[in-house]
């Protein structure tokens, strides 16, 4: 059985990240999906909130055929101690360019270094999801454009009803 | 089962290509290590030479635990016709950096649109084999350099073995 | 008729800008040059000093033979509502490298998601500009250094000014 | 009246460069569509072929209302000498990222000390075109793969004749 | 006599920045390391420890054959009035990669444009010290990881000692 | 005494090899400026061509006042044992860049691996000169453009002299 970790903030979840919890899914027995709940950050939606519409987003995927189970959480814990606790194999990160990727390779050598035995893969996003991010969609948010495209179907109707209570 | 594939010209194999293997080897269940024969490209050593280089570099890998098998091939198919022949998951490339994942992102993108079920995945290399690449052994064997590092042991003296024949 | 749109925060203008916005004028018959309050960020002068610093900098534009009328403005509407507003046909941004462009890259992206008829143009800084910034202005105004060269003569009476009375 | 130039080998044109194209004729009163000879290169397909494909492929374009002008040709003078001769206002460059940008940005600057007056923007690329590049096309030939998507559909056909003929 | 800066905001010093200050004094007979305190970041540690820190790590330095003498140092004025008043030279910055050299370039240029006399040099990191920074090792105190490798033992002590009181 | 290489093909030497000679000279005792020949490369001019043509270059700095003393060499060995034999610190290479820097990283680390005791630093072209290159100057020789700016002039009319005779 092997496992992969699809770390990120989430805030919100994207069709980006959608897009590559499935294709992780297709590749591993268990995908971890988790909300690293990076205090120094000032989020747009709490922690518990973004791990609520990971769990949304992934509904369709939930029993496809020929893909692993999808396990979302959220920690509080260095990826690394989180990674060794539930015997992750690889961390997936997406990267839409090269300056994702410079950005990325640094943290997979001290990753490495405190945990030898855990990989890191870089996967690169499709093309069509090149310009979908959390900064997008919330930018989006804030002049109350709609969302179609940006983020799943299933988490669109929650996040109006959520920022209607705001 | 889920298999990878790593394709390359291994002109030669260096010590990176190895580990590069071996980490793919402890993530899927078979990894094919395919040198395609570019023809336009005027390589130093010749498919079946730098196919045999790449099996005497993994003897040390066969029947290791918590790893997938190795099978060594060579194939002048399109990337993509090689792989939907022999059910590759994922195709793994190499990167030291930002500029390498821009030149593999465009070319995954290729095999996408070509081969929707074939995922491409970048594996960052590690720090101490950043320098190693096969136009280093190349420039290293013009002049007549060691190669202690540079590439496996177990094809060190058969590189010096065929250049004295030459 | 075509319009071309400068945004930017201008925080403060710099002889850069002005590069670009002359370089512009001679290929639109219109060019805005708008200064879009994204209230996040911490800018040193207030949006609407920003605005006047523009004006005083364009003014030897004014009736320039072969070259398009500039209208300088001020908005806190999102980018692509403004453009659609005042029938622009082409966003121009300023890049110093590739850096520059892979940030500009995915925002282009997003702004024909949102409004396909805009076209993003990147124009290259001219060389003897591509360390002039206005965060290297705001730097040099901190330490009291003098902004030959920096900004456009015209505005650099006007800043000492604002300055002192601060 | 204002012209702008898209220069470039087009061995073969793809769908990326007639999007170039159609974007540009929006933004321009005429726009030079020039194979530049370089003979350095070793073309798949001879210069006039090139030029051939190109009309074919513009051919959908002409006379569309709100478009500017579209002239085809083919030279083998400096691209600065024949921007020249034909009062051209700018020369449009696509680039699919950083690393495009950083290959075109020293030739803009090195055409601006040959010909002041003339100005170079660069057009990003659609995010769906990312992937498709003369290269990629002559690769697909290569293996006899079909290239729809990759060129326009004015111009597989002529491709195909042109091939079965060799 | 030849004089060499480094300047940084060693928050705290690591290994890396050890190594840079090592290899740079092999180079110039005198080589200042200067914490240039910027009051904008928001620093963990304040700029007299972090310059106790430096003077600590240098210690096995201090009087080495072939190599020329270390001054450590911190600052408030802007660099380039530091290094006119030191006689300074180069300025010697660490590179990791592209990214960390399209960012230090505009600044010697505006360096340039301060100081002509003052030249600025790019050093390469060691690749295995790529990812060791002064952020990482912030993040391993704020999850109690051991420093080993990432800061000189010089220093591991004391920081212990200073985070014990705190 | 420190001596530093800049090594190149200067094929032909440009303006802006001529300003990092003179930079360098102002840092190091003695500066070795060497044409490695490359054989692979197919160079416009001889070897001891391009020697002479450094030679000319560097007549105006010879006994200036603050500057090491410039050394023109060529070579056929491999860059790490030419800098062994002749006590080498330092090699300095240009770079216009992120790209370049991406490109010279591996080299760099390759040398130390071969030779531990030599530095490699990295010179930002400055900004002048950044879109000069031996490569454009070949491309303006080709179509008979003349050169000034491009190359010293000391050596602009060696080579119409060169060219008349071909």
């Amino acid at each position: 059985m092997r496992r992969a970790l699809i770390p990120g903030s989430f805030d919100p979840p994207t069709t980006g990240h959608l897009d590559m919890i499935r294709r992780t899914a297709r590749l591993f027995d268990e995908v971890y999906v988790v909300v690293f709940d990076n205090s120094r950050k000032n989020n747009m939606f709490a922690a518990p909130v973004r791990l609520e519409l990971i769990k949304l987003a992934c509904v369709p995927l939930a029993g496809c055929k020929d893909m692993g189970r999808i396990i979302a959480d959220m920690s509080q814990d260095m990826l690394c101690d989180y990674a060794a606790e539930h015997n992750i194999d690889a961390v997936i990160k997406g990267a839409r360019g090269g300056v994702d990727f410079d950005y990325e390779y640094p943290m997979s050598l001290v990753n490495r270094s405190l945990n030898p035995d855990m990989e890191t893969l870089i996967m690169p996003s499709r093309a069509e999801y090149q310009h979908i991010s959390s900064t997008a969609v919330r930018e989006l948010l804030k002049y109350g454009k709609p969302l179609d495209g940006y983020v799943p179907d299933e988490i669109k109707n929650r996040l109006s009803d959520i920022l209607n209570k705001k």
